[in-house]
This record gives structure tokens, sequence and C-alpha cells, in this order.
């Protein structure tokens, strides 16, 4: 096998959120009548039921009528979408962002992740990731051919406000020469909100051995139950390794429009534009502009979504505590829940092929998190609260089915 | 050293088109008084000056009004808007598009050309491209480490209808272990249109060496004077190793939503697609509808188009064949031409540079496009007809006032 043949072997995305078309239902074994009931995809959020920001479309057709001026920009986006975000992450961590050095918008989060970890990653350069995590920062990492250092989060024993992160082997993978840390805050798929005490020590570890530090921080406008949050970047670590991602596709519903943004460390938002070059040019010229309305919602918006978001994870996570067997963590930030399921008498991956074609429900299976989660499924709440409600019903009502004996 | 420092020192963009105000101009040999007149920017077309494909916004609003079923497609793209592509790249080619296998819909052009690059090259692949030819072409492959293999184009004596392409020296390649050839046709920065004959030869080269071809056909609705042009996709080529890229973002001016298409071998555009899916996940979901527009323009609307183009060419064309020196092939597709200059005495990025701040006009420098053209500049002439006559004028008299005695 070649190289290359070798680094897409690797790279799966048939069990991807969004992807459920291409999986393959023809051996299935089906217990008992179809559940019927509206059908909700928990792979991503629903957009209809949690629309975009309002003045979305207003804005874009002014983008649109401002012609070539909107339609191109240099690489690392638009100079005035530069600046006017910038004031506002500014204000959102209380760290000074200089719009011509510090940031990059991209064409989504994803952009920003990929552009971030292929400016920091060479072959054979050592990462550490986290599992259960965002499920792409393995796959990245892999096809970026990098010596991948897996560390635990034990979520679902950790207080309330704190990741689980195991330290000892964190510290052990620093100590063996890892380059570069990938994590996510909130958690993905865990909603687990990072402890000031944990970033703290994650900022002194980084700094010890010379760690890059990207942290995922797509959620952190999405935060319950009045907790606080507390970002990288307001820890003692190096400026210039340290990069922030985040974007307004997830709690503002904008994912349609594909946008993103990376903050932080000059020299790395240096290589990401000039990646960018070859990878996509830019963010859509227009869209670009949405940008704008980010975090100038309408006043009391950001906090409506935020209780709505609250109470549908509240009888979610209530509904699945009552099954036996479940382990379930609330939702600290994010919209995701990630239960455990009791053992059943089918594996993960037919189970969710299972509740596609029987329950009218896609949900992502655990393995995409990584191997060890094959009793796991997860769940992007952001639905219609009484469809998903219905859903969730239907799930229960297939893990009774299936359970085992 | 390290391995990704090393990687990212080859990547400069700080010539490359859109990127002009990261140029230091302190130290300019400023001559005369500055050439007063209307700016333009010939690094991209004027999208004011020949506007996006009508109803385009409207377009988009319904795109919009969709909500989350347009916001949201499989990686490869909406479904919907696949088979409405395929069926017209079909009737474009003659040749059958599957929309489930071959073809993907990506974020430009660019995007299209990354992902496909990057679907064949791993680290020390040998891959030819052309001197001159599209600039990313090199810096993509420097990235993916490969080994280049660059192949002369004789194009200011080839004659008109044929690239002028080194064969001995691109068999020559392909025999040495060449796996990959990328060129682009109708020619950028050239402008030639590649003859059958051509075609032929390298689909026979192709074949005979086991050689994967990356056809980027960008400009293929835009060829002058009536010329026909020829598909790579229809020639004695092994279907499983050619990928066609393609997108509206140039002639139809639709750069701004950032779309673009691969069609061709169903086992690259897996991995296209493999790959999307943790580069930018998807062109953006609701920008995906623009391309129902594509093809499927108002009656007359194409060539009324090329016609405008044509007409700017002549007259530019015509100016600078009167400058002494001046070394210029006429256009035969797309909207680029290339004009070789008389000695100066200054340096070429020098000269743009003066050009920039001296004279109201953007170019892109030659030596974007390989070292070697140190003499030369690239126009985007699509811009208004009576703005670009006026530049041209005042790029002339800067000739004279740098040339070298």
């Amino acid at each position: 096998m070649t190289r290359i043949e070798e680094k897409f072997k690797k790279l799966g995305i048939d069990n991807a959120p969004g992807q459920e078309s291409l999986q393959d239902s023809a051996i299935l074994d089906l217990r008992g009548e179809k559940l019927e009931g509206e059908f909700v995809d928990f792979s991503h959020g629903d957009v209809d039921a949690h629309p975009p920001i309002p003045g979305s479309l207003d804005r874009f057709i002014k983008s649109y009528e401002d012609g070539g001026k909107q339609a191109y920009s240099e690489y690392r986006g638009h100079k005035y979408i530069r600046e006017n975000v910038a004031k506002k992450i500014t204000k959102f961590t209380g760290v000074e962002i200089n719009p011509n050095k510090n940031i990059i918008i991209t064409p989504g989060t994803q952009g920003a992740l990929f552009l971030a970890m292929s400016s920091l990653i060479a072959a054979d350069d050592k990462v550490a990731i986290l599992e259960p995590d965002y499920f792409d920062n393995r796959k990245l990492a892999e096809f970026l051919e990098a010596d991948i250092y897996p560390i635990q989060l034990d979520y679902l024993n950790a207080p309330s406000g704190s990741s689980g992160i195991d330290f000892d082997a964190l510290e052990a993978a620093f100590k063996d020469g890892v380059r570069v840390f990938l994590f996510t805050n909130p958690g993905n798929p865990t909603g687990a909100v990072y402890s000031k005490k944990e970033l703290e020590k994650i900022a002194a570890l980084a700094k010890k051995y010379n760690v890059t530090l990207l942290a995922d921080e797509l959620y952190s406008r999405q935060i319950f139950d009045n907790r606080k949050y507390y970002h990288m970047i307001n820890e003692d670590v190096d400026f210039d390794k340290l990069i922030t991602i985040m974007g307004p596709s997830k709690t503002e519903s904008m994912s349609g429009f594909r946008l993103g943004i990376a903050y932080g460390s000059e020299k790395i938002i240096d290589r990401m534009e000039k990646l960018q070059a070859i990878v996509s040019l830019r963010a859509p010229g227009y869209n670009q502009a949405m940008l704008e309305l980010w975090f100038d919602e309408p006043k009391g918006w950001l906090e409506e979504r935020i209780k709505v978001h609250q109470d549908i994870r509240d009888d979610l996570v209530k509904k699945f505590r009552k099954v036996e067997g479940v382990k379930i963590r609330p939702t600290e930030g994010g919209s995701y829940i990630f239960p455990k399921l009791p053992k059943l008498d089918i594996n993960i991956g037919d189970f969710v092929k299972v509740l596609r074609v029987h329950a009218n429900v896609i949900v992502t299976v655990g393995t995409e998190f990584g191997p060890q989660f094959d009793d796991c499924i997860r769940l992007n709440f952001s639905q219609d609260p009484k469809k998903a409600s219905d859903a969730v019903d239907r799930i229960i009502e297939m893990i009774e089915r299936y359970r085992a004996k």
C-alpha cells in the first residue's frame, strides 16, 4: 500500500454525523413494530427549531449588494470584519486581540481547526488528544501522520464543573515529547466544562514542557446553570503558543454560512493564512459579513437561547436517568449529551442503524469518539423540544427491546 | 528547523493576488509624477463590472428561507444539487457523470484543487506541473512535500490553439516515476487553449506510464474567437485516473459564494469527500444552491459575457503590442494576459509595487508562476473596459519610465 493509500484508509466518514445515508442497513435485526413519530436528526442541531441570529438574511443581502468589495478579501478575511470581531473577542475574554495579527476568519470552525492543526503538525510529530473528544481531532491528527497520545477523560465520575482529565497521563505525554495538545471546552461529546484549576494545570504543564495549546471553545457562549466559564487565554500561557477556535455555527445556528475564527498566536495565524491560500482562499466573501451580527444579537436573545436549551437538556437527561443501567452526565455547556447505555445484545453500530430505520431517530455512534465508547451514543439536543422528547422516548423503548438478558 | 517549519517556509503569499496590502513599499524608486486615474485591480476580476449570474440573490434568499434542510448537506454536497450539476456537466462534456459517484461540490475551485491534490499526493511522491501555470499548483505540491518536476510551456512561440508543452520533458518525467500530472486548460496565466493533439498525447502518455491526471478547466466556458474547446475527459483516458475541476467563480463572477466542483474518478472523489470532512465539512449549505443557476443562465448571457471579454482582450493586447520589446500572446480562453516586458532597470517585484503606489494599478508579479518569469506581469482583464484600457496606458507609461537604457 502506498503512503497516500494508508493515509486515506484511516479516514472513515460513513459513521460521521450527517453521513448516515451511507450506512448499509441490509441485514439488521429489527424487533417489533416500527416506532412512528416525527423524525429527529440528533447528529446536528435543528436550525429551523432554533433559527439563525435575527437579521441574518438582511445582512447577507446588503453584503451581496455591496458587490466586488465584499466578494473578495484577504485570505485571513475582511479587515473591517476582523476589526469588528477582534473588538468583541477582546471584550469576551478580557485579552487584547489585534485585528491585524491575532485573528483569522475561516470556512467554519472546522476550517479553523484544520488550518491550526496543519500549521502545527508534520508527520511523526507527537500530539495529545482526549478521549472522548470531538471525533475529527483524532482524524486530523491521523491524516497529518502524527504520533497520537490519547488521554482519557473520566467525565462520568469527575465532579460537575471539571473535565476529569487524566493529568498523570497528560504530563507523561508532554514529558515524552508531545508538541501540541488539542482539547474542546465545553467538551464534545461530554458537555463538561473545565474547572479553573484544570486550565491552570494545563497552562503550567504546557509552559513547563513547551507545548502549544489548541483550545476549541466553540460552545463557550452556551453555558448552563449560570456557571462561570474560563477561557484558556486567561491562564498563564505563552501567547505565542496558544490558538483558540470559535464560531457562530452552533449556539447561533449560522452553520449554513460556514464561518469560524481562530485567535491567538500571530505566528500560528500567519501560517494558517498561508495555508488558507492553498486550501480554499478565504471564507466566502459575502458570508463573512454575517460575523458582524455575532455577539451583537438583540438584547436577551442569547439568554433565551441558553434557557431553552437548558430546559431541553433537563427533560432529556431526566428521561435517560430513569432507564436502568444508563449513565449520563448533565451538560454544563454546549448541546450534547453522551449517554452510556446498558449492555445490549446487538453492537452499537447496528443499534444506531436500528434507531434510524426503525425509530426515525438519528444519533451519532459513540465509537466515533474513541473505540472504547462502544456503549455510548451522542445526541445534539438543539432540537424542537417536543420532537426531541418524543424521540428520546423512542430511543428508550429501543434500549428495552435490545437490552441484553 | 523542524519539518513543519520547513513546510511553511516555502509557502509565501505576500506577492499573491489580493494580498498586495502586505507588500512593503518603503524604499521604492518613484520616477516622475504619480499617474492618476481610476484604480484597477488586475489581480482578480471585477464582479461589479461583470456581475454574477442574474437571479443569484433571489436564489440565495430562497435557499436561506428553506432553512435547515439547506443549511446542512452531505460533505460532498446536496444530492439535489449534485444531480442538477451532473446533468449539466454530462451535457457539457458528452460524458455521463453519475451524481452519486462522480462529482463533489467544494468551497471554490481552490477547494477542489486542494482536495484533489491532497487525495493523490503524499510526501516524496513525484508530481509534474507546468511553468508557467496557476501559481498555487506549485505551492500545493510543495506543501504536500512532493518531488516536483516542472515542465516548460513554450507558450510565446507555440501556434495559436496549442499550449506549447514540452512533451519530451513530460515523457521523461513520467518515465522517471511521476504519478500525478496537473495542468490548467485554458492556461493560467498563458490564456492558451490546448490542441486536440496535445490532449491526445497527454492521454497516451498517462496511459503508458500509469499517471493520474488533474485537469483544471476552470475557464472552459469562456473561449474566444469561436474556437473549439476540448475536454480532457473526452480523450482516451482511464476514467479512474482523471479528475477535472471547474466552478462558477470566474466567467460567472460567483467567487463571493466560494463554489467549485470536481468530477471524474469515483475513487478520488471518495477520498476528496473524506478529506473535506476534516478540512471544512462542506461548501456552505446555503451557497450550494447557487450552482442551480450555473449553465442555466438566461439565453444569450454567456455569449454576451464572452464577447465583452474578447473586446477587452483585443483592446489591451493591441496596446501592449505597440510597445517596443513587449511580447504578448492573445488570450484564447479565460481572462488573463501575461505580457513579457522589455528589460527594465528595476526588478519586477519593485516594478509591480511602483504600479500600485504610483499608477493606481495592481497586477500580479510573474515570478508567482515560476522564478524565470521575472520579466512578466499577469493581468486579469475581467474589468470595466474603459478603466482597464486607461490602466494599461498607465502601465505602458511606467514601462517607458523604467525601461533599461
